[in-house]
């Protein structure tokens, strides 16, 4: 899927990715992404109530200019764990500040992995120890830090794109994980970001915001938002190419979106006993939040999503999904395709050819196509199938 | 599951159920519910905006004294089937108002089963003409209309009470059916319910739907509110008690209240591929809205579905689906029992044996108690786990 040498760091950053030994397995599970120099952090975090203590701790950390490092361990979510683990992240935090001769306070954190167990701290301090001359500029640096966030993924998520801003070469380059639980709002799902633009802090948030909302908060696999969600956006600079006002931005935005639209479909693409990638675009609506909940009811449907194990083109069960989503719309205005066919129309279904679908929706793609009447906003979402391989998976003794 | 001689219709109500050919298997797919005098009629029905035909006759219908019947057909939802679909199921009601010699305004007509087909009209029109010589009030004619207005079901759905109202013997009998596409708001699910008290018609309506809101609409399977769902109470005063107030209706509401949590009841233990019936306690939250919303979370997550499947007392999954709810609480002071073990309390997991908690589980009860605060309102909710014999079930080819 990703292809770690055709992905660059971003001017000024270095990562490194090790095993300080959390994962009974052995695997690599301690990452750490450093900025050079002071970077602009910009975060999107769960919204979850229950949330993990390095959630609560980075949330008090972005939005500043001085920002130097983010550390990701795997393995432990360091979530409801209370007081200590509050005292965990930052001390996490503590210990990488003092490697990179930085503020405490300019180092992010995030963790992954099972919830409820304090951070095995002793592995995790000298772990953090360790990984600092382990850091660097190249592509086998940024595949190892992708590697070490990695939880049930089967594969390292990277996405890059290069742009011109000011006749200079802009960078972004953008790490992920998540293959459960992931649903809008960003269930058990991780992304660190970096670019060597240099922007506002305004700008970045605003940026950042743009590009999640219609990517990451567009996936869904079964609808749970975890406890320990979080995307964060490095801007460091290092270009050169100056502060700029939002007029030149477009082109720099317009990556953004496609780094964090490609790194969340990664996901979708490794979801847990999934079949099929689903492509849910719905249009016509009067605002983008009445096609978001109707596109996160057919997303989410369980009937929807078995259908599709299946490769059964159940108009029904999506046109009765869109039906309860909550939102008002003229039930006669429904226009269904699925896979380019044609499946209902005017409030009825029409003739099709049914096996033909069925056929076309073996190959593991899946593109619904939603039409709510003539409005001016639209929505497109993706997600997977419901399998008997992911309640297997998820019904397995795992507390 | 129901003992069909130990329920008896109220004074004044005959039924019957027949095959008119509608299910290629043959089985029973036609009932009739008859009140022998006008009976008041109220009835709460689907939300989903994409409703079947039946839906909107019946609405239209409703909060009358002058009711006297129910026509029902399974095996064809008669829904996305456009004008035709109306005119279609008003022609079923007048057939039936034709045999009992009234208006067809005074029949009531409920469809379920496959939907975006239009119904086999002369099979049906020729049913109605020929079950009405087979009603009777005995419970073997209670049963028959019972068993066909099944679909999935396995096995008929009955409950019934007796109170003492002004020294009259009343009694409430209801039926449902419902198996899969059951969610608040009440998907693919249909009862009726009849009792001989006297009501006014504003009686019954609020009776009903206090019913409603804590019995049909506190159960789901998977989320999925259909397009067919309708509860329909008739009343009918055969039982001479006189018109009464408020004040002395308490322990009929009580019955009345009583028979649709049974009945909803039975729908989660005959849910599609279910091993476990899971009851769910919200409790401590400030309003009844608040308290809904979670335990609705919980009860509707994929994650803590399948936990329940694999014996898992996964206390994380459970707590962070409350956390998700969109809904403030203070995650300190939340407190988790399952199956009466406290598992979970201020904020943390609690040592607990969890070996003992598993194995209770196996019994197929599941009892979970979510203690969100210290406000005054609750909720009590019920639902299934998700297995893969659910999505074995669903994924079949149906179309």
């Amino acid at each position: 899927m990703t292809d770690s040498t055709s992905h660059k760091l971003p001017a000024g950053f270095q990562t490194a990715g090790i095993t300080c030994g959390i994962k009974e397995s052995g695997k690599p599970d301690l990452s750490i992404f450093v900025s050079d120099q002071p970077a602009v952090s910009v975060g999107v975090f769960t919204q979850n109530l229950v949330c993990g203590a390095p959630v609560t701790v980075s949330k008090e950390r972005v939005g500043r200019a001085s920002s130097r490092a983010v550390v990701i361990n795997s393995g432990n979510a360091n979530a409801c764990t209370g007081e200590r683990g509050i005292k965990d992240a930052k001390a996490m935090t503590a210990k990488l500040a003092d490697g990179l001769n930085c503020d405490a306070e300019d180092v992010l954190v995030c963790s992954t992995g099972i919830i409820g167990h304090l951070l095995p701290m002793e592995k995790i301090l000298s772990g953090v120890e360790s990984i600092v001359p382990h850091q660097g500029g190249e592509s086998s640096h940024l595949q190892a830090a992708a590697e070490a966030i990695m939880t049930t993924d089967t594969f390292a998520k990277i996405s890059s794109r290069e742009v011109t801003v000011n006749g200079k070469l802009i960078r972004i380059t953008g790490v992920c994980k998540g293959a459960a639980m992931i649903a809008p709002n960003m269930a058990t799902m991780l992304s660190v970001i970096m670019t060597d633009a240099e922007l506002s802090i305004e700008q970045a948030d605003r940026l950042l915001r743009h590009a999640v909302n219609r990517s990451f908060n567009c996936v869904s696999v079964e609808g749970h938002t975890s406890t320990s969600d979080t995307v964060l956006l490095l801007a460091n600079g290092a270009a050169k190419m100056g502060p700029v006002d939002d007029t030149v931005l477009g082109e720099f935005g317009a990556a953004l979106d496609q780094v964090s639209e490609e790194l969340s479909q990664m996901i979708i693409r490794d979801a847990e006993g999934a079949d099929h990638f689903v492509t849910i675009d719905v249009t016509g609506l009067d605002s983008y939040e009445d096609a978001y909940k109707i596109a996160k009811a057919v997303a989410e449907g369980p009937l929807v999503k078995t259908a599709i194990t299946g490769n059964d083109p159940n108009w029904g069960r999506i046109v009765s999904a869109a039906g309860y989503a909550g939102v008002p719309f003229d039930p006669l205005a429904v226009t269904l395709h699925l896979n380019q066919t044609l499946l209902y129309e005017q409030g009825q279904p029409v003739n099709y050819e049914e096996e033909a679908v069925s056929k076309s929706m073996q190959s593991g793609e899946v593109h619904i196509e939603l039409k709510c009447g003539d409005g001016p906003e639209n929505v497109r979402f993706w997600t997977c199938d419901l399998t008997q391989e992911y309640v297997r998976l998820n019904s397995e003794y795992t507390t």
